[in-house]
């Protein structure tokens, strides 16, 4: 699209582009890959995991002084739910202390956790708010969530800056989306029964090569959920990520 | 018209065009039609059936590991009232709730459920505001209501961006409203007095047609109220959906 | 007038034109007539009649599948009074609803119907309102009243975009008021006693010749006030509004 | 002045252009002119007399079929104080309807009538704020009262759009204002002590020679206030009103 | 300075231009003198005395018809303190309606009056607010305000739009002020000792000088404040005035 | 730097422009030297002295006829620190209001009075808020602050209109600021210990070499803060000033 | 990025650019090196050093008369936590004062110290809320945070406008911080284990070497947490500077 067929519109967020667009929500959507990282999500039979880069956001320089545990895309929500925020950081930060709120007053309310989807859906809810109403924008950032559902399953979901909640087997998010939606499409046509490891390496393997990457342990961030652990979900320490690079590598 | 003559009446929805026109209402439409679905609706005799396309809306990359759970534009408002959101995705998710509420709450108040002509009036109303105050943008969302009235029998409702609500014998939304419309013209010129398995058919044959496609059970998602089953709004699941789909192509 | 001369000052509902003109008042009453529907009223010695097309207004595909009955611009407020809408029916809806609820007040705090005046009056003072703040716009409809004062007679009134109200013996507005008007006043210029029947009569007639259309009894929708009702207000059936039709064909 | 010079200043109520000037105040003048109504007032020795033109504002077609008795710019404020409206109408029944309103509180707060002076003092006041504050534009109508005062007599006050009042011997406003100030100045040069029925008699002179006009009753309403009458403001019923046009015409 | 220089500063109150200036305040100034009334004040040994034309602000046609009694801009404030309000006369009203209530409360207060330097500083206080906020212009008008000090004498002080307030011996406000200050200047060079009569007729003698007028007592307003009538302010009427105006006839 | 490179970002006091500037501050700093009014403040052992010249501000005329007592910058804040406001006087009025309260309040609060630093800190953070959020602009003034404290003795600050404060052993204000502070740093190199006269002395001749004047005891205004007076803050009385003016004359 | 590709976008906090880029947030991060100072932090084994220059930020005059005392861009935050303050030093003392208040309110509620990761990322959050909200601008400084953590030992934070925080090893903010992260990276490449006095030198030197200068005692400003002393946070005093800067010049 040409700059000039957009101008005005583009400003302010609650008014429609005579062709019917909403110009903010699109560039937020811009603002999500501007970062300049990437992460993958892949659904198993009985687990999901989520993998993301583990380094700050373009436009920072990649100081090779920061201290590694406090570079972090990837947040624990409630026992068994976690997410992945790829995107603007200042703004994922605002938004999984709202989501975290909204899932202790849930579990306060009901008395048992929020399940992964409803969760999900308030996100996206959310995010729809500050696409309609005037004197704000958009958040810049795309939230993976990972959860189990007592009756579903392993579940994986994307919320986008618009407001859009959709369930995946699989899905990648920032930089390198496409590129990696494309390979989950090709090595899951088939719709293979993935085991615990094989979800995992599965994110991995995909990660690493849209990034035309070598990934060591203290590279990226691997979270899980697994029926086994009772759908608790947890990060992977470094050894455990060591241990599914060799493996990988190895099978290569 | 050209660009020139509507600049600056469409950047404030609060004001008129020397022609008198809202443009940013008109643009709202054009939103609905860009999300890229089509969605038909037919009345019959003893029932009504609503039919749409099971995928998500255009702009989000039509992916193949896409959970199908997750993606609906139907949505039950009360037992007896079901509807399909043709447009903006995010929008229809923030009407169906506030729509819900009204419907919950008039329930609550008087005894026994909103009747589907006073829910459409009802959710035009709450559109037209947001076309007559500063500050918001108009949905970008058509909502198509079926339901079952205690005296006037099935019901076929379509409510728009505009604040507008129209009953209907058969209706269409979307991408390819027009080609729909013009289809269900001629088919119903003798007004036929249709039974249940011939509303939905009907309702499935028409957009299947427009859309030049050959559906799969999975392809789209069928909403249907019938006399018979209380009037009860409910969804049909794939193996009915194959039922129709194989009769209708057996038929042809 | 020119359209640069108004530039700047058309946007701004809260601003005076260097010549002293308000244009948003002027665009909305653009858009009463935009939306390609005309109503004729007609006051006679002890009746008043209302009469308008049943169409959807234009923009909108003059579906041949839509429910006749859902097709109304024409509105009881009270027991006594009735009213015609014409313009954008969005705004016609909205504002109905603030009447209504204007005149069950009316009556619940005085112990009696509020007199048709009043609540012309009071129209109109809710639509001066929206020209004189910012935030808004004015609504794009004219409500034409019809009702049964219990000492002055039937009346009939107009309220406009504007914040006008005044009293007709006969009065047209929409698409093509000036010529109905124009022929009322030919009609009417001997001030003739009109009948129940010749009051009705004459306002079809009136809108048949103006619209250069044959009317059947489903294409107009006809209300009436008459003193031997005890002044209710009542909309014709088709049965009879097919038998003015068929008297008026047989005069001619 | 030339439009440049002013571009920019007169679209903002609060605030003043470089020479000091607040356009828009002016432009509301203008409005008051735009409504083509001449109104005139004169004071007599121990009455006041307001004559108006009794028709539709400019811009609405002049309609023959209007109910002369829904037609007037004359208003009763208290039983003592009446007033006529000049320009733009809708804003004219706002005004009046707070004025009242003003008038009904002073009345209940201190037992006895707001004195004319008074009243002409709250109606610049409210005029004023319209002026200086942002987001609303200022009433397009001058206010023409007339009372009488308990100690100072029979009393003739203007209160125009820019928050001012002022008390005269005889005054006009409206379109033909000029004209008829040079002509009741010329006319009450040497101050003549004006009998109840000079005084009615002056005014509709005044204003039937301005607009050269050979009025009928029916094209005017008189207001008066007399002494004789307690000091009552009343309308002149069109015997009364015939009875001085007969009067006037056997003069010349 | 050039109008291109001042482009966009002078619109909204709330910011400073370039060089460091309010325009908004440099209009208002001009809106004082655009009224084309001059006033002048005089401090005498016990006694002081202000001075105004009795006419309407410029802008208005100078009506002969005008009720002179309802001309004023010189307001008494408290038993003791008196002022002159020059420029846009209904912003006088407005201001001098808040002073008023600030003196009151003042008393109300603290059981005694308020002092004139008190009262000005409080003047230039809320004229102060209107130049910092947006959403408000300042008034356009200027008050000159005298009074007697139980300790310093006779007061004269004058508050402008700009929020200041300073004391003076004489001081001229509106149209002719340069000319008149510079007068005063010249005949109060020896700071002689005026006496009460002294007072007034400096002040007349100024105002008629630089007007080159030849007054009429009917043509000024004169209010005093004088040591021996216990500090009280009050206006003179026409023969006191005329006293004055023949003894300073007869003096030249 | 050019005009144009601040087009848009000089009218928001809420923005940065590209450069990472604030010009509305920029501005204030204009507003400030363009009142025309210069200030000195020394600091010795014991004592600190301000002085500053005793006219109106730049843009009003220098009248003659002002009542000297009326004329000051310097004001009392508590009994033991005064201060000197150079810049636009209307807003230096409001801000030693809010200033004095703060003291009040703090004395009240806490049962000793605020030492000077924390209200000069006070006085910046006030000053702070005005630059960052919308609807307001920042003062425009400069406030030199003198006081003792009860360890750190005497002590000098100044508070700018970005909302800085700084302490100094010496510090010049106003119009001509560069040149004063150029003198004092070359007159206070080596750190000489001030007595009570010499701090009042090198004050007022620093001032009178910078404006190239003469001062006569009238001209200036002078306050100290001096030990051996229990660090009351007091200005001079015109005696007194005599006397420092007579020494600085003889000693040159 | 040339000037015109981010016209409009930048002038607005809340919107994106079509980029998905904040312009206003990237021209905070320029005022932050606006101002001109350089700041360093090195975390050793058990102590963190944070090291700034002692001058007021660029644009002011670098006075020499300034009372060294009165600058100062590091603070103590509580007992445990202090930090520096980098780049436009009004919005740094707001921000300070809310941070001070967040800490002692946690204090208060939870009963033990804020931890200093705790701390950092409320200060990141508050930073966040001015970026996405209208009507404030982001604040234009960065903040340097050091403390010790009871688990984790020393600790080292840095929260820029932008709503970010990260913990490192060493860091430098402000007008030198690439040549002075460069220099820290070379340095600390083999991550060694620094003492208490090898920290705070290490910080010194690297300071003084992008600057190219030789620091007197009195030019810089040097805060420390050492778990030796309790994990107290403190800045040197000259004497200890001192020691510092003989020792760098002897190793050198």
């Amino acid at each position: 699209m040409s700059r000039n067929s957009s101008s005005g519109y583009d400003r302010l967020i609650t008014v429609f582009s005579p062709e019917g667009r909403l110009y903010q929500i699109e560039y937020a959507f811009k603002a999500v890959k501007a970062a300049g990282i990437t992460t993958v999500g892949v659904r198993g039979a009985d687990s999901v995991c989520i993998v993301t880069q583990k380094k700050v956001a373009q436009g920072h320089s990649q100081d090779k002084l920061l201290d590694p545990s406090s570079v972090t895309h990837m947040y624990r929500v409630t026992e068994t739910i976690g997410c992945v925020q790829t995107g603007h950081q200042a703004d994922a930060r605002a938004q999984i202390q709202r989501v975290r709120q909204e899932a202790a007053q849930f579990r306060y309310k009901y008395g048992y956790d929020m399940p992964p989807e409803v969760l999900a859906k308030r996100v996206a809810d959310m995010n729809q708010v500050y696409t309609q109403h005037a004197g704000m924008r958009p958040y810049g950032v795309t939230m993976m969530l990972c959860g189990m559902d007592d009756e579903k399953g392993p579940q994986l979901f994307m919320c986008d800056p618009a407001g859009h909640y959709l369930g995946y087997k699989a899905v990648a998010a920032g930089q390198k989306d496409l590129e990696a939606k494309n390979m989950l499409e090709k090595k899951l046509k088939n719709s293979p029964t993935l085991s615990y490891d094989e979800t995992i390496q599965m994110a991995i393997t995909v990660l690493q090569s849209v990034l035309s990457a070598d990934f060591k342990c203290s590279d990226i961030e691997v979270g899980v959920v697994n029926k086994d652990n009772k759908g608790r979900f947890r990060q992977l320490d470094e050894a455990e990520i060591e241990r599914h690079l060799v493996a990988i590598s190895e099978r290569d």
